[in-house]
């Protein structure tokens, strides 16, 4: 796993509201960013679409419609004047003909990692559009995440309908559960042979979706007919090339309501302080954003920025300073903020079991480190922390996320169908697209440091540019 | 401060919900419940009501209207029998003799101790009704508690008018600012002498509660005519003789979110334990009330009920009963159950500035405990802890909040202007009452075992009666 | 049906916010509270509960224990110098002895009338008390109130066990459905009869109890064995001895939505008004009290007392005055006030298919009026009208209605058991009562002019004590 | 004004959830995308930022960074073979030289039309943006929309700064006020030119942007030098060229409780039917989002479709066909649906003061028609209508909206200080841009009926393609 900041994949914030970096990115200059197939879609789709203008029938999406990387016209330019074809990505729709009888396909679907507002609308959405639309009447739900196709945890599949789904996008969470771990490529492919299971939809994370691809070159070095279609899901938002993932904007909501908290507790005391931990682990846009949003935050702290907390640029000398002019103070910080502060002699990482990097609490050692500095100088402190993560985490999608994982699902759902594999359903430019897996999983989108959103941020709280010295 | 339990002040609960036990109460029979007074009330009150029926103008109250503390058949019976007049609450309410001269009176208000939903309604509403309804022109508050009136910590005096108070009731928290600790009597009744109050108006929990019956006590000591008159603020709910306190409901609303998410990350993953610390340090209402309002909550554990963690009928044996046959659960504790597991051979309890007792946290002690017995049993387990407790204190009243702190407010002042004085206003079957501080304080209310609250929660839950060994 | 207001059952608003009136009731003297049962209690309870003090084991409840309707000292001495028995209602809860065997008693529930916030939750906590506390396995729903009982409808009864019920709290409505219109009673009776049922719990409102009383005495004219239990449903409020109705409170909640919308309608145009036209048929208590939870309403109309359009004290002469001092207005008015307006010569009142009297549309009535009357005298106004009502009665209940309906369905359930009949399931004091259908349906609670409500309602808009001449 | 479709301009909906039509537009060559400007800018910026790369800081925006129109492969292709540039738009962004000296320039807002959500943020972060990053000390506020530049009106300006605008984003509305009707020009460039305004934000919908552009022609033909900048507001989202306006989520998300309410009154009652009335003028985005989100709805009615009620084919036909297979059903209807209904010989279409066309009450016609259709064929038909108009638009912003309202407000920020013109601030392709305002009025977005969000609306709904006979 290359952990590399992607210097241009970032800006592309969630749904339009910060301006997208326009430089092209050299790296998808040597990507390859056409889909596999399965083989050739040979079936007419059962949708009643067409290619007519005026009759208020939407259309059919061919192949060959693509978006743009970069929208920029001094992009445009430049490949104009290179006379080459500038990076560009699939569109995602429904194709007029498929790959699977639709009569006959077998479709699974597990859901992986942390949970993430939206999950079951994808869920919902993916067996109502392949049952309704598809008229697909084989659809399976793997339980607990990958455990659900590995023998030894006895998990059985669930059989999925439109009475079983009909209500479950009202509770956060996951109806097929999830869980964290890896398990062993070949006994999950054995179970998909196994079970006929055409088309695996796989719902997860960075961990899952580099699962999904291992199990796709497996399904391939077998020679089996096996779609893996990825749905992203991060609650961080840190997918590269997708501007959008489905939950985000929930926990950007959810996190307010913490920031409010911090607020209020910060005023009801002499020298308050309010401290909140956010979600973030590589990418801190659930913080910035929430910050914008409340405009109560006076210091925002991302992974992406390093920070000192001594020194007379460092955190405790801005908060003297904030508290001696206002008397009370906000500060929002990302879970994967200052890891710095923790690192050993023997310099070695902990992983969790899907193999993300176990993080220090950073929320913690805040707090206790302000608390030892304020006694120090002898400056009274009340400091109220508040750590909201499952709060944020479990709660039902908003509308916006609703719509979002009902078109994310619906375009799944015709991308298996058409038999394209090995890709995830991304969002760009405001459009969908289809995203080969190794592209979706090459690095972490995280805030532009010189980006619209940084600079939003530290605007909007009034912290330095830089909380440590050069 | 005794902490005994009170056997009959309990079943008190919250608006309505649970049945109020009928015994009577053989302390309350050798207490004082009248209300001392200034002296005579000999000024005309301006507030236009009458005592004429029909005529479509509220009524004043007079001093004698007194509401029995025990409203059973059973208890009218006794008092009957024994020639006796039983226990009664003096009723509050607008009266047509005041004390002090609107146009000369300077009040006062301060709020101490943790945050709690609805303390700027009270505030708001206190000076709405002396404003307008009085006239009264001098209110003032003080700023970060008691401090306010302690010349070292120099927080001026704020000035308060109904533009000041506008909208501050959709804020949570207090625009005044709260403290704990401790001040010196002395330097109080010093500056509210050296100001010229003539009332002051402290809202605020137990401990305040007993700081203002001694400011009370200097106040007569130096022969001075200082109304005093408390707001009783406890989110825990666990004043005596007061069977609602101001933001309980909100607290209760507010806990239900953490429930929820609590529930969805147990179903979320293989043996999934979602565990919420919710408040209550002596008294278990919050968590009980919370959780019958969810009824997804499989354990509620509170401070008036000692549990044992291991052992045939521990928690740790009906935890795994539980998720053996159903996979997952919810345990909710208040902050103050449990606290016999940290008792030390020294036996000296910790206290806070408030002179709060400080609590360890049974919250992470139990998800610690429970944690390493199901590890050493080898059972896998997914647990999620949850503490929301700043979220919850720091919401903005609900409605029915709100409502009830307007007519707190309202009924503080009428007392506060016909002289009263050493009381507070409480809430007994629906009515406002007047209460002696001395009264208010004398212990706490807590949850009656073998109340309908208790029983109502052990049902919803389906745990056992008892979490020990007899 | 008899529209008489009560003099006395008025005051009893809910949960303890205002001041109960103190006056016994003559009426009450002469009523018949106690409750009919179906024959002698032989069979123990299944419930674990026990009359021993101190094991933290609940207490069973006795018939003879009971509350005073009225507990003032001054009610307790009146009756002491007449020395006669005041009057008072049986106190609800668990009896030691039962009637009907669980394992054979077959069980019924309707839901009839508008909407109501809290019918799920009542549903639902009646069917998992009676089979998880009483073991009763035959429960069935009527389907769309007592259409569900008349074969020409042909609706099926809908079989219930807590798996049917476990997720409907989380939805407003009545999975049972609900409907309007009288029914046969002979049909109802014989539907009964041939189904077997034992016990039917019927959750309506006044003309749903009054429907229950004549099903009630037709039973007993034929010599059967019934049980009939009310739970009386009003989201007005408005039964008599009965402090207090599910729902009412989540109806007050969602009402502040729209006066808040009302009054930023108003603030954001040149003399702008609001009107927001809110339940209340007979009885302006979600007026009142949503005013009051807001503060930003400055008129409220109810049906308790006349108004005027016209005339220097009448509604337009205040919102000029208004208008001219502040520029904008709110104004509240409960459905049922001002129906004095359309009355004809003919002088019949219409009435719907529950009996209920067809309502005029005053919100509209008002909005006209008003626009003519400033259009007459040339002064601009900008009036947005708002008609909330269903988006407040088709909301889920919120926690303190879902702990009411909780307990109300507890309580039903024991009572049922017990072999009682022809009674309601009341809240008095806050403690929970049985009462009567005669006493429960004898006229309706209305708000007392001179009480703390009004008072409340009155100070906080600051309108005139009454809008009219004298 | 016309009031023609825009075939292209469709499909751009809000925030990057539905497809964007990849067809370039013609009419988009023709027309200028240019940006006007008062004259050179010579000032350096007061912002620190730089064009550095790699230090931290972000960086100013060049005039000649532009984002193209459509970003799809095949019109990059196109216009490489034409050898011409692709219409693009300039980007929004802070400029490193600007034209008005921050501390001398006085700067005017005004918000006009219809309340939206997010109002107040905008104003807010507009005067915070000005203070503190530029420094502007001169700002005011023109009250109750252009009224406030009219004499006659005698409404004073309102001076904004920090604490002013503080807390004004919680509530809904506008702190301005509002005000419909056209003003003559004239008097408004006399008010700009007396008052030395020398830049005026105008925050309001099609209406307001057009007299911005008289405005603008009127300060051009005097020879003066002040900046317009639009801020778009509409609640519908229709203004075309611009994804996403500020407020339309919020009002999806409002929407969808009042689709609730009518989902559970029409499963409440036999033959159950929920009508809800949702804003839409022109474009149902409205109505077809919401549904969405909910997916309980079961037809949805838009302007952008002729539908019948009559016929096999029509909505009363579809309606019992639904109601004989399910027993209830949600219509939800956009306001401007349905017009066709009401035409007249005389063929006359009403105005308001706006401007905007009078729109007759298609929810209250459609509600008449299904229950005299359903009387006439004698089935029985419980309509429950639902017009929560108000309720929506009044509500404060959500959180992507307050972060949206935010950055719009430092675009229009940016660019005034630049010495833009005849401009509003636009987002396309999730990036902010500027746009003539000739462009921004040129006709209105409305939903494309072969899209992906109208396919995706019917899916959800289960509706006909069309309903109507072809």
């Amino acid at each position: 796993m290359k952990e590399k900041k992607s210097e241009q994949g970032e800006g592309v914030v969630s749904h339009g509201v910060f301006k997208l970096d326009t430089g092209a990115d050299p790296e998808l200059d040597t990507m390859d960013l056409n889909i596999e197939t399965l083989g050739e879609a040979k079936i007419k789709s059962p949708l009643t679409l067409n290619f007519i203008k005026g009759d208020e029938i939407a259309a059919f999406v061919r192949d060959d419609e693509r978006l743009l990387y970069d929208a920029s016209l001094r992009n445009h330019r430049k490949y104009v004047e290179r006379g080459q074809e500038p990076p560009s990505f699939e569109s995602a729709g429904p194709r007029e003909m498929i790959y699977f009888d639709p009569t006959k396909v077998k479709v699974a679907m597990v859901t992986c990692g942390g949970l993430c507002p939206g999950m079951n609308n994808v869920i919902r959405s993916l067996v109502l559009q392949l049952w309704h639309r598809y008229g697909v009447r084989s659809i399976f739900g793997a339980k607990f995440g990958y455990q659900g196709f590995v023998s030894q945890y006895q998990h059985p599949f669930i059989e999925l309908n439109p009475e079983f789904v009909a209500d479950i996008h009202q509770q956060g969470g996951t109806v097929l559960g999830s869980s964290r771990g890896e398990q062993t490529v070949d006994e999950i492919v054995d179970s998909l042979e196994r079970h006929n299971i055409n088309v695996l939809f796989t719902i997860g994370g960075d961990g899952t979706l580099r699962g999904a691809m291992a199990i796709n070159e497996e399904i391939k070095r077998r020679g089996l007919r096996i779609g893996i279609i990825g749905v992203p899901k991060t609650i961080d938002n840190d997918i590269p090339y997708v501007s959008r993932t489905f939950g985000h904007d929930t926990a950007v909501d959810q996190a307010t309501i913490a920031i409010c908290a911090a607020h209020v507790e910060a005023k009801g005391a002499p020298n308050g302080v309010g401290v909140v931990k956010l979600m973030g682990r590589h990418s801190g846009y659930i913080a910035c954003k929430s910050s914008i949003a409340m405009r109560e935050v006076n210091v925002v702290l991302i992974p992406e920025q390093r920070f000192e907390m001594e020194g007379e640029k460092g955190l405790c000398a801005f908060l003297e300073r904030r508290l001696a002019s206002r008397g009370h103070a906000v500060i929002v910080v990302a879970e994967g903020a200052g890891q710095g502060f923790f690192h050993t002699d023997s310099g070695k990482a902990k992983h969790d079991a899907s193999g993300n990097l176990k993080l220090h609490d950073i929320g913690v050692y805040l707090s206790d480190k302000l608390k030892s500095h304020f006694k120090k100088i002898d400056v009274p402190l009340n400091l109220k922390y508040i750590d909201p993560s499952y709060i944020i985490r479990a709660a039902p999608a908003n509308s916006m996320d609703a719509i979002f994982c009902n078109n994310l699902a619906e375009h799944a759902a015709h991308a298996a169908m058409a038999g394209k594999t090995g890709m995830v359903v991304g969002l760009w430019y405001e459009n969908f697209t289809h995203l080969p897996l190794s592209v979706a999983t090459c690095n972490r989108k995280v805030v532009d440091l010189e980006g619209d959103l940084w600079r939003s941020t530290v605007e909007s709280t009034g912290q330095p540019t830089k909380l440590r010295k050069e």
